[in-house]
């Protein structure tokens, strides 16, 4: 299970019963959530994701609209009595605006808040199943998108093939990891002959809030799911630039020229209440391109 | 028209959809907001209250589930082009806080905040048309509560008896003002002859968060609709006391010393999911109750 969940998909402020932007990323039994819009934990609620199952909080940038209910949520976290660390990753200044709202509430959270900041493109989470990389956006203020990876896949046991070699069952864990076997007589059971190859190990990359920047397609480059903003429609490119947002075309020329295999349109603008035209704009040039709409979980494939 | 609009009755953390607190008061053309949730600009959308007619924030004290709104609502009155000055009552901490966020996201605001601190009892606002005064509540941090009142209206005209006793235009204006009128031949003709009692001015008392404390009572006297919280049912009353809450009893004890119109409840604890025992509760001691439910409208009468 390798899945993205749109909980807020407006920019600037809610408007329409649209919310700020968050994400959740779902990773078999990892729960992660990009950026923190004002009512992301009744969306949370909503949707039915549990928040004691989230440990890792990435916030894109300190614009209102990403981080503003990160504050409510890791107070009422507390009030559940939360006793697992929160790892926080989010640009230079949140820790400090979040010790002055739990200082003039006399608030100690019962569990530990762990900053880490966001200072360059680097890997800030590696485990064996999975990764997460930062990278920098152009916008008027620092701004990161993020790349979860899933690990590579440990290759299946061909268990017919196993038996007929007489591999012990102890060695199978190595022939997972792509180990050959050696028989007591010294022959070579290549690994290949006793395993099959999993799927491929699948990508999500958030985009963040970004004037159009080519660069971000090498960045991004084979990415299965791209989530890029798209606040205005093609028409409004001048003011997309001037205020380092993007259009759908140019969303759309990002994910086809990163080869992206899917597209995810996000970030709209208070000026469109219907968003139907920014998918006819977007499939023109990227035709696997989808709406981020509330609510609606998209698979990363 | 003297109203009190629930855009949120929940305490602590928003539940079953159930928001964090936020009162709109609608006096005349006046819209007072009251304390100001996570949320509270999306709830103000939903119920069509109009924020650019919001010129006065009340914030009673600095627990999140009073305040973490405010920020979003601000930055949003921002984006929207509000040029208007915005009056916010708040404890001391608050301008530091709503600084520290504009400074992270280089933001400045398009209008001008005026911050006035709560620090002692005392007369807010006074106009012709309406005052708010506050008061000091018992709570684990510094909290406030705010009476607004309405100034008592002019007596009306009686149109009939002015041309029976031939009082000339130019007097009506002292009329209403309850003078009597000396005609040429030196008579008096006294007030209540020729004109009508208006209705009485109204109030509403806003008692924010609070242990049980006999002294509201006194404070809030003869109050026409008075909101006091009741975190907890009256089970719940040791509980209410070690946290500076109170319970649906001590509530309606509040409203029956005194001598209140009307008594709304709210504030409620996500112990509940039913909030039909708050009432069952506090009508037994105080008949004249109701659940401040959200997107309820309760006439100040």
């Amino acid at each position: 299970m390798f899945a993205v969940t749109i909980l807020g998909n407006n920019s600037a402020l809610p408007a329409y019963d649209r919310h700020p932007t968050a994400q959740v990323v779902t990773l078999n039994d990892q729960i992660l959530l990009i950026d923190c819009g004002e009512g992301t934990q009744m969306q949370l609620s909503r949707y039915k994701v549990k928040r004691g199952r989230l440990n890792h909080i990435f916030i894109s940038h300190l614009h209102g609209d990403h981080y503003f209910g990160l504050i409510g949520l890791i107070t009422s976290m507390g009030l559940l009595g939360r006793e697992i660390p929160l790892h926080l990753y989010a640009p230079a200044g949140l820790d400090e605006i979040i010790a002055l709202q739990l200082k003039v509430a006399s608030t100690s959270l019962p569990f530990e808040l762990i900053y880490h900041t966001l200072e360059k493109a680097e890997l800030l989470i590696d485990t064996s199943k999975f990764s997460v990389e930062c990278f920098n956006t152009k916008h008027r203020i620092p701004c990161w998108g993020f790349i979860v990876r899933e690990k590579r896949h440990p290759r299946k046991i061909d268990k017919e093939k196993v038996l007929e070699y007489e591999i012990p069952s102890s060695f199978y864990n190595a022939l997972k990891n792509g180990n050959d076997y050696s028989t007591k007589d010294g022959d070579i059971i290549r690994n290949e002959q006793v395993t099959i190859a999993n799927t491929p190990a699948r990508s999500y990359a958030f985009c963040a809030d970004t004037v159009y920047d080519e660069s971000i397609a090498d960045i991004t480059k084979d990415v299965c799911l791209l989530y890029h903003e798209a606040t205005y429609l093609k028409d409004f490119a001048d003011r997309a630039a001037e205020r380092f947002h993007s259009t759908t075309v140019q969303a759309a020329m990002i994910a086809k020229k990163a080869n992206a295999r899917q597209l995810l349109l996000g970030h709209f603008s208070s000026k469109y209440e219907q968003l139907d035209d920014y998918l006819k704009e977007a499939v023109e040039i990227f035709p696997n391109t989808h709406l981020a709409i509330e609510g609606v979980s998209f698979l990363v494939k």
